[in-house]
């Protein structure tokens, strides 16, 4: 067993930061101010927390800039300059991530003809198809499921029950949550004849007069191509293409519960937070923010840097660096605008109706 | 097997309901009147149902106040002060469970390590990680895994290839729905310099000039407690704490399709609809409804006793006892005065503007 | 391993298409025109793709009506009248469908007690429970799950880790997306007095005194019915009924992500797409379109016909035929022109101040 614990040096070296007092001061964990024990480091990298320190029994924290540790009652303290960004050093450094077995568990199957890179550990139960290629050092948790032809790269964490579908390809540093689901088929159906649906789009309202029928399956030739460095949310679901792939970009993040249909392709560096939807087809740029709940309409553009607020919908094409916000997606500051006169316009309309 | 068919008293004495007619009648199973065979018991609560009761086979009945069940033609009837309470007690009763043989699956994969306790049962291709406690009496289906340091009380039933992840605390009568994720990491990336979403929040809609850069992850160090008597639906996810452990209390319970973000904390006695999303460290008090689709801005607190219909999105604090309704969340009754004055605008607008 | 290559003429014969040129010319799959190798049938409908053809390798193509297959230097050319609904057939025929061996997997487990059809392939891990049915020709990929007592037809295609309830009733030509789960318990629950909810949905918004009470579960005794030729996507989930079946018609298709409640009915035919919600009770007609993050109110019903668009609420009963569009529903032209006075609503505002 490794041992768990880290002198404030080994730490503030991680860290890119700067040590007061006893570096040498071994600590086990990271706590907040107020909770943490005599063993652990106490978070406080803002001067509001200087109540929290002195109710919890931490001798060392990270502090905020200028703050006095001896007379805070600390035997050690580590300055950063970015608080924020330290937390990915700290969390990073005291991660011990998760218990998989070295090697491969007796109880998986994998195909004889996958290849399976060096230090690579695979939990029990784990099911790997044919001709599929997985690079170095990957950890593959319990009851994952890697179909025919998919090719992962180096580094790749896959938690429990992840779902990476047939001819779906991976860069480095992958990560999947549990339960992720990565090349389902897409959700496109056809009709003999033109549908209500059709109708209804061309006419933006008149159902027509489409015959009643049935729909027929337009399978998913395409697969899910994916970037380095990508992270997939706890039970997502990315439907493969109908031709080409559904693609997602480097460095870009999903969050959990986050659909992504056929043909979509994402740029690099995007975040996509919880319950976000992007329906078929749709094209998001680079570093595009949406926040939980966002909906994207089919076949349309999102520019590079929007940023998109919680639940917005954004039915339309948006230019790149648009801050959006509403259903339908308006820019932000309009949507505050129209929030503000819808709160006043019930009595607004009361009063133009007495003036009358 | 068990046998399968109960006496019209045995089911009044289970509800503590009160009997007239033959209470020694066997029945089989509950149906609603119409569909009730000779041998069901006919779900009849409310006086609307009389011709469904004709229509149906039923010898016997729960019924609606001041029936008479004679003239219906019944040979038994139970009469229930609460009809939608009774509910509980009854389906309680009839409720077989899933079947998961006695004892452990030989399939399965139990560390060693593991402290599982008596009665429990333990099905087909589970997996349970070093150091996890289990409690009596549990129920635990296949495919689930129960990954290191997790500790679940008694009683409790985890459904099919439900995820508890590392360390997750549970108390005792825990259900977990098929698919649910406990324990997922948060969502929480940080840019080396600040990001155009930071700008964004402080400025309400400017960007500002942020530098082009990537997302550096936050890992999560704390993990997720729950309390007791707490429900979690199918494929809901529930991601760990960075520090300290996402909470959720006792008797709290959430539908399917749920998001639970980092840190949050969710009270005692809640309901979370379905596909409900709560974001990252937002605090939820006590007894709070959230109807289906509803959203939470991240670090925000909604108070005891909120009740906020479908699709509502708060996206600041809300205060206890508040009815909520829209997007963005009003108080209800200001939301129906807004909905009411929006479909008259289009006509008053033009009146207005025919009257200058 | 079987041929997967085709002839222009096979392709045609499928498609009932008409062919020009060389129909012996052998393709391997298909592509868009710009990105087509020589050995690829590039998929160019519309003349917008002339140029595209022009930069691609393509020999052969699927041509838009009149397009002079020579002059664009093509071999051959398939001309199909409805080029979208000629989608379903060449994928249909080009698709290899997912790899499971012939057999059932020595590493499943099938209770003794389960009949499975001519033909049905059952791949690694999967878990069948007692007096299971399954049609013939089903593929059933790894991990699946299918509790005691349920019935699926024949044809079916059971993805990935999918999870199939005590119960269940299926019809021929099933699909499940990897991770959907059908037949969770419903998310019902009743407190002894009345609660807080009730009193808000009999006041419109008034939560009277209810008592400060605990949640108790109903359980569900139903299970789910479903027709022939239903597709359900990843990780969506439907919850059992409490006392009849929740149920879905012949033809309905789920996307990802969706969420079904308990005693739910869908018609025939209707295409639910990405993360919709329909709270339990409610009845859907036939024919019905919901497009992503739709939301139904629970014990309403929605009229055959219905089409609704992205992120639609729906509160109220909605009469057949209705095109629907917003928060709350209204009809699609209604929403369009709040919207457009909503735009100009501020300025509208301002203006009859300043001519007060």
């Amino acid at each position: 067993m490794r041992d768990n614990t880290f002198t404030i040096d080994q730490i503030a070296r991680a860290l890119g930061a700067r040590v007061e007092g006893d570096g040498g001061l071994r600590i086990a964990s990271a706590a907040e101010p107020a909770m943490a024990g005599a063993d652990q480091l106490a978070l406080a990298m803002d001067a509001k927390y200087a109540d929290g320190l002195a109710e919890g029994q931490a001798q060392a924290a990270i502090l905020w800039d200028g703050a006095d540790w001896q007379a805070l009652g600390l035997k050690a303290a580590i300055f950063v300059p970015r608080p924020r960004y330290a937390m990915s050093g700290l969390t990073s450094l005291m991660d011990p991530g998760p218990f998989i077995k070295e090697g491969i568990s007796g109880t998986s199957d994998i195909h004889p003809s996958a290849e399976i890179g060096e230090q690579t550990r695979i939990g029990p139960m784990v099911v790997i198809g044919p001709n599929v290629k997985i690079g170095k050092n990957a950890r593959i948790a319990s009851h994952v499921s890697i179909a025919e032809g998919s090719t992962i790269g180096d580094n790749a964490l896959i938690l429990q029950g992840a779902r990476i579908g047939a001819r779906v390809q991976i860069g480095d540093d992958f990560i999947a949550q549990p339960g992720a689901v990565i090349g389902s088929d897409g959700f496109s159906f056809v009709t003999p004849e033109k549908s209500a649906v059709e109708n209804v789009r061309e006419s933006l309202g008149d159902q027509g007069d489409a015959a009643q029928q049935s729909w027929t399956r337009i399978h998913s030739l395409g697969s899910v191509t994916i970037g380095n460095n990508v992270e997939i949310g706890a039970n997502s679901a990315i439907d493969r293409g109908t031709i080409r792939d559904t693609s997602i970009g480097d460095g870009t993040k999903l969050d959990n519960l986050v659909h992504i249909g056929h043909n979509v392709q994402i740029g690099q560096d995007c975040l996509i937070c919880g319950q976000v939807g992007i329906a078929g087809s749709s094209r998001i740029g680079n570093r595009v923010v949406m926040a939980g709940q966002c909906g994207v309409n089919d076949n349309i553009f999102v520019g590079d840097d929007v940023v998109a607020g919680g639940a917005t919908k954004i039915f339309t094409n948006a230019p790149a660096g648009r801050v959006l916000l509403g259903y339908p997606a308006v820019k932000m500051d309009t949507h505050i605008e129209i929030q503000k006169a819808l709160r006043r316009l019930p009595r607004f309309m009361k009063s133009l109706q007495r003036d009358k």
